[in-house]
């Protein structure tokens, strides 16, 4: 390394392998971060989600990609990992769906500090959206505040003041059409993308989840047409 | 049920099968709860613990004992998940010491949440202990205060302003003498506790860690011999 090259700063990214994290990815690399991609086998209905996660990471040339494994059936309660139907066809923001997962954002950013302190990364990034996901409580700016200063609190790493965790969120305020227009302008290829909460067992998004519907949208929006609809990048 | 008797209200308490958590158990138990414990099989160096959890959860009648599997040694750097040895007669209550688990009580608060939202349990008891283990950062009031602050606006159990989690560290300004003494008046059998960082194979305390020098302290100012060391639960 010579004298001028300046090493970027390490960050975390909490990566699904849908639209909203991938753009996020995608946001943290232009902002100059070195990606270190986080993704959970947490018992979900699917293990598409983790091939298309995967593929993203490689694609877009990240540090590292690591998988956790944390078996969220052990409590059950939500459509994403419990024996209940998800629903389709009903998309009310307001509601709580029941494809929320107990306190799993808290689980995953929680996850996302512990690698941050080992790898000595200070900025962790997560696809959090208010807009068309109004009902989740932790996908709010309150919610991301009050963990930001608790994980300045919890760690080793920023225990005598001088290094400072921060949360970044940067499709908080976005609505579904501008994520994809963010992306596209920093060119995301969302054609590897899986946003389904049930797809096909051949890793074709249903089209009538709540997570589809907002995807379909935002892409008719954009008066584009979803490149992931019928893609599966494990194939 | 008749009309007189009144329903406990539910607690998770976060038991690694230690004298703190023991103790913390029986102090919820003490209080009314309805106890629902949690336990991490999160990679550590000895799954003894798990043992003693299991038999204690048993020996105290707890409503429901769940074991959740985390592996953290997917981040290593700890003396606790990682290939480091234990430090041995080295025991500066300044310094966070090498068997510091990054985010470790983050993670288990985490789930703690989880399971507490899924059964309706607004309480949560953790053994933190600010006196003896000053160098952890996450057993500060302080941050548990910040935990506590998140996990109201994480969940959709306390959307609605109407309930609120409240995270309890019954231990936090014990000496390891006192939270004996406290034990010891509520009945706790501590010859099942098994607190060493690095025990023997066969269950043994190695009686050099500093987990295993707080608690033979604590024991001795009591004027008391450890009724654990040698025990070993899961025969």
């Amino acid at each position: 390394m010579t004298p001028n090259q300046i090493l970027s700063p390490k960050c975390i990214v909490l990566l699904s392998g849908g639209l909203d994290s991938t753009t996020t990815l995608a946001i943290a690399k232009q902002q100059g971060f070195e990606v270190y991609a986080l993704s959970f086998d947490y018992g979900q209905r699917h293990k598409q989600e983790l091939h298309c996660a995967t593929f993203i990471a490689n694609q877009m040339q990240v540090a590292e990609h690591k998988i956790a494994t944390i078996d969220l059936r052990l409590f059950g309660h939500s459509a994403l990992t419990d024996h209940i139907d998800v629903p389709k066809d009903q998309h009310d923001p307001n509601l709580i769906p029941i494809t929320y997962v107990p306190a799993r954002n808290t689980i995953f950013l929680s996850f996302a500090l512990a690698y941050a302190e080992v790898i000595g990364a200070y900025d962790i990034f997560i696809g959090a959206n208010a807009v068309d996901y109004s009902g989740y409580p932790d996908c709010r700016p309150d919610y991301i505040a009050a963990f930001e200063k608790m994980a300045n609190l919890a760690t080793a790493a920023t225990v005598d003041g001088t290094k400072h965790f921060t949360i970044h969120t940067p499709l908080i305020t976005l609505t579904k059409a501008n994520i994809i227009q963010t992306g596209l302008q920093l060119g995301v290829d969302y054609s590897h993308t899986l946003s389904c909460y049930d797809p096909t067992p051949e890793g074709k998004p249903c089209g009538h989840c709540d997570s589809c519907y907002y995807r379909q949208k935002g892409f008719e929006e954009q008066e584009l047409t979803d490149p992931a609809f019928g893609i599966d990048p494990s194939r």
